[in-house]
């Protein structure tokens, strides 16, 4: 099986780590700065790099399309122009309606795998970086798209079609079944469903881990400013803050273009989110304190809630 | 040495497991809760169990309060009550303004350990709990309050006293000694200032995951009306989110007594919080991308001072 992947980024190279080790998969690689080819090549990410996009996909089974958001939908475009009738084109982007909107090609299937955002380039690439990862599949069709569970390729009995007349839903399980090999869980959704989850999921935490640093920073200047420490003295703080804020500041290109790319619903989140800190501040302002226990008791439920739904840690 | 413990929940038998084995203490506990004792006793987190509080405090070198923020300063009032004129009473809220104003004995030093706000009971108890942690402490008199900055015990020459005549600096001195001694690091701040920064790296990220937590299971119970899964049907989301509601919904007698001891200083935080949301939403409505950028850079900058302070992870 030969698998294409348009840009060797930490994504890229980890699909083809695991793809050549786990499933003994040919890959070739493309990108546009060539050092991060050599660099591929040199940790085992490739086999070989190609001269240009349309060598790379030429007779590849399998192409990702592994550039940032920005770049996606028009390199998938091309993707498409030189790939064969039965190759699956996807891509790893954060958000998926707009390339489900701009790509109505039978061989698309988007995709975006939940791993590996605040570190970057292929030098952090690892084999295992999927390892028991939701891996968000937005077929096209709706006639062939499996509920919101995992989809088995070899249970699910979606689009089951006869050989050389290849569906829609064959090239979505031959997908899934590339994508448990390289140990992550396929889980088909709507690309509406998928924008509107990581706009909650995803996109407001990072925006909360970059309001929490900027205020810590703050309270920390007035902390420093009244004791006798200079600047930058040494302080402390629990493991809930850490755990909030490892992401803040990630990768500005990257968030950027998320943060873009899916504006209209992260703002409803914020408008959301802003009511409801807005109605815990007037529970302390009044010092109600029954309302805030009956406030935590529901995010105790919530969050349990989400845990069975497998969004949350078990802890 | 002997180490009283009023209270032997998860904090109380750290302390108790920590100082037994690491600094060969013998631990003497009281708890309201018999159950308590006797599962303390079970895992050797006390010594002995005293018939109440006069009797554990009876001859201890130190004394921790271990209860609920809500029930320390009466508890504390009554240790130094009965406790002899070489004791160190100290105790482990998670805010340090009201027990400073409200005690004003020599012996008595506030203190706060960032660990384990999580869970709960002597029964998650661990020896090595306050390993590399901070442990806060806020010494009464400003004369002998070392700077913000890591106090050592041999090397700081604060409050050095002539023997007999213990200072309130040579009393300082020895509670760092013992909290050195059970792994942590003990670092003395003023009680607004700690109340201050708690507001910001505690008590908010707490209030975040709790929002976040109650916006993922609404946008959860969109996408499961618009799938053809029932409600609970498994989703996913990245380490991000797992991270940063680690913390959702934690103990709600703790956490709303904490919540209202620092009301004030948390309602400032959470204006400046809104404020900032507001700020992203509006660049976020306009799609000002270069804004949006700008504001990631400076939580990156932001993030990469508070890890050189102690405050953020290192990744």
């Amino acid at each position: 099986v030969k698998v294409a992947l348009l840009g060797v980024g930490l994504i890229g190279g980890s699909i083809g780590l695991a793809a050549r080790r786990r499933v003994e998969a040919h890959v070739v690689g493309y990108d546009r700065d060539a050092n991060a080819l050599v660099r591929a090549i040199e940790l085992g990410a490739i086999d070989e790099a190609a001269p240009g996009l349309a060598e790379v996909v030429d007779g590849a089974d399998f192409v990702f399309v592994a550039t940032p958001v920005g770049a996606s939908i028009e390199t998938a475009r091309l993707a498409l122009g030189a790939a064969g009738e039965e190759c699956v084109v996807s891509d790893v982007g954060s958000t998926k309606r707009q390339i489900a909107e701009d790509i109505s090609d039978p061989r698309f299937v988007g995709g975006h795998p939940l791993a590996g955002a605040e570190t970057a380039g292929v030098g952090n690439a690892r084999e295992d970086l999927f390892d028991g990862a939701v891996w968000y599949l937005t077929p096209a069709e709706p006639g062939v798209e499996p509920a919101a569970r995992g989809i088995e390729a070899s249970e699910s009995g979606v689009g089951v079609s006869p050989p050389n007349a290849e569906s829609s839903g064959a090239r979505l399980e031959r997908l899934v079944s590339l994508i448990e090999g390289l140990g992550a869980h396929p889980l088909a959704i709507g690309a509406d469903a998928h924008d509107r989850l990581m706009a909650s999921v995803s996109h407001l935490p990072h925006v909360f881990a970059n309001v929490l640093v900027a205020q810590a920073t703050r309270a920390a200047r007035a902390v420093w400013s009244e004791q006798v420490a200079g600047e930058d003295g040494a302080l402390g703080a629990g493991p809930s803050f850490r755990d909030a804020t490892r992401v803040a500041g990630a990768n500005t290109a990257i968030w950027t273009d998320i943060y873009m790319s899916n504006r209209d619903l992260l703002t409803d989140a914020l408008d959301t989110a802003i009511e409801e800190l807005g109605s815990v501040r007037e529970k302390l302002a009044v010092a109600d304190a029954e309302g805030l226990a009956a406030w935590n008791e529901q995010a105790r439920i919530a969050r349990e809630q989400l845990r069975r739904a497998g969004l949350a840690s078990g802890s």
